[in-house]
């Protein structure tokens, strides 16, 4: 494969775009109805899958969308009401079943380790792979503190405000490397060994010793992208500062914009709340979900959105938003 | 409605025959595929709905098949494998939300109740209704004690063979009151509030002060059925004193005939195994289910348990037998 004229293939491969999106998995808030899903969405960042809650059930949307659950590397679980977990020991059961044995990171609030001890005990076995936990429980007032990170993505949490204790995460993809120029490559004879390091800034020295600079073989690479979620909570102003300039936003609007009452009484929020946030946090998009099981019909709350908001998509299952 | 003559709608209320039933609501083994859901069954005796076991995702194929959850008032647990009781949480979530108040009664290991006190603690709250626990830790041996009664059922359990603690269950309809002649009843202007008493064996008095025998006013009352709920177990022969002469037997098969090494190995039967139960015990039908995923085609389980026991029915999601 260390050819001076390498196939296309080989270069190609090299050459993917440092893609971003996010998969709607589950959309209804906790009384599942309207054949929605409780909340989970997977994050996919170039091959790394991540899980963002983990609704009852969400095992079986992944079969029917054709995620490979093996693939997800970590899951966020935002609070623990059951529509935001009840679907993770299922999931955990399965991929112990399917013969994982790559480890797997939680972050979550500390309880979610205790019910999972106990559930596995009470089945009378231990699962044949490590989870590995991160805990939310001390992120605390106005910080946003990093509760995860790897080559991909870094991810940070704040505080929400719903019944219990609930955080949001903010997901941001790492700087990516420059990308080659597979064309600039041909005509230089760059050997596949050498494009990590050209990728990475390098210069090239060709086989007759003579040096071609970095900028004649990359482009620069996209700017990062970010990728907030917040679901259960009040729209509060204090969450605007954490969302802001984020390129996706996704916020729960449980209720039409006139319910502002039973919103408040309930810890959640209004279409018109999410798309205020949106718009003062001047993210790139807004997506909204965790919809109550009283709107079988959700184009009402995508165009109260709109109204203040109108880069506004609903979050409806099997579909992938890149971001 | 205390006429002489009342119309025969009236009537009809009290002609309806004790119906007794189960609905596949799951037949899946541990790992869910090929669209099948794990374990759960709906077992009806008149208006009266009992729930056995409840894998994740059970509350959707309520929805799906237009099960009313809050008619149910006993769920019964087999075992603590998770396939068997995931969705519960969030059945009695669902039925939390949308206001239930009776009490509900589970039948069931121990540890489940931990686990349910758990979970409600983590969700920041209580529930309003009250559970009842029964507990079937102490069902050992061959002992089939009852561990619950109503004016409908009468349910006792017997221990099975698996890799953890595991019942099963025989459910038997109480006697049933006579059965009131619609035809006669008219003839001799039976008064509606006196045909409870008619049911229950009295003669009746006309308004001229005739005696009418019952029998003239009767037909007798159709022998109650007994429904055996045998999952997840190793094929035994002490079950078959256990379901002896049930109407109806469910067995798991989550094997074909020829995987008796696999089964035996995973605590779980197959075909033959569970048709050799049946005919021995000589129970009237025989239900196979708890499909491991190899299966995406049920013919060949269907046609190997038949070819011992010829009454065998595939338990396919959505289906009500009818005992």
């Amino acid at each position: 494969m260390d050819t001076a004229t390498p196939p296309d293939l080989f270069y190609n491969n090299f050459l993917a775009a440092g893609s971003f999106s996010v998969t709607i998995l589950g959309s209804s808030a906790a009384l599942p109805a309207n054949n929605r899903n409780p909340t989970s969405q997977l994050l996919k960042a170039d091959q790394s899958y991540y899980l963002i809650d983990c609704g009852e059930g969400t095992q079986s949307q992944m079969r029917r969308y054709h995620v490979k659950m093996q693939r997800i590397k970590v899951v966020f679980i935002s609070h623990l009401h059951g529509d935001h977990y009840f679907g993770l020991l299922g999931l955990l059961n399965s991929m112990h079943l399917l013969g994982r044995q790559a480890p797997i990171t939680i972050v979550c609030p500390k309880m979610l380790k205790e019910i999972i001890e106990l559930q596995t005990l009470a089945g009378g076995g231990k699962l044949q792979f490590t989870i590995n936990y991160e805990f939310t429980d001390e992120v605390k007032g106005g910080d946003c503190p990093s509760v995860f990170e790897d080559s991909k993505i870094q991810v940070s949490a704040f505080r929400l405000k719903h019944r219990i204790p609930c955080c949001g995460f903010i997901f941001k993809q790492q700087e990516k490397p420059l990308t080659f120029d597979a064309q600039a490559g041909k005509e230089y004879k760059v050997p596949i060994r050498q494009i990590p390091a050209i990728k990475a800034g390098a210069d090239f020295i060709d086989e007759n010793g003579n040096r071609v600079k970095n900028e004649l073989l990359t482009h620069p690479s996209e700017r990062p992208r970010t990728y907030a979620f917040c679901t259960d909570t009040l729209a509060r102003e204090e969450t605007i500062e954490h969302v802001r300039n984020a390129d996706c936003l996704y916020h729960e609007t449980t209720f039409v914009g006139s319910e502002t009452e039973r919103a408040k009484a309930t810890y959640h929020s209004t279409t018109y709340e999410a798309a205020e946030i949106a718009r003062k946090a001047e993210v790139g998009q807004l997506i909204i979900g965790h919809f109550s099981a009283r709107y079988p019909d959700l184009e009402v709350l995508r165009r109260e959105a709109s109204e203040l908001f109108p880069n506004t998509l609903l979050a409806i299952e099997g579909t992938e938003i890149f971001i």
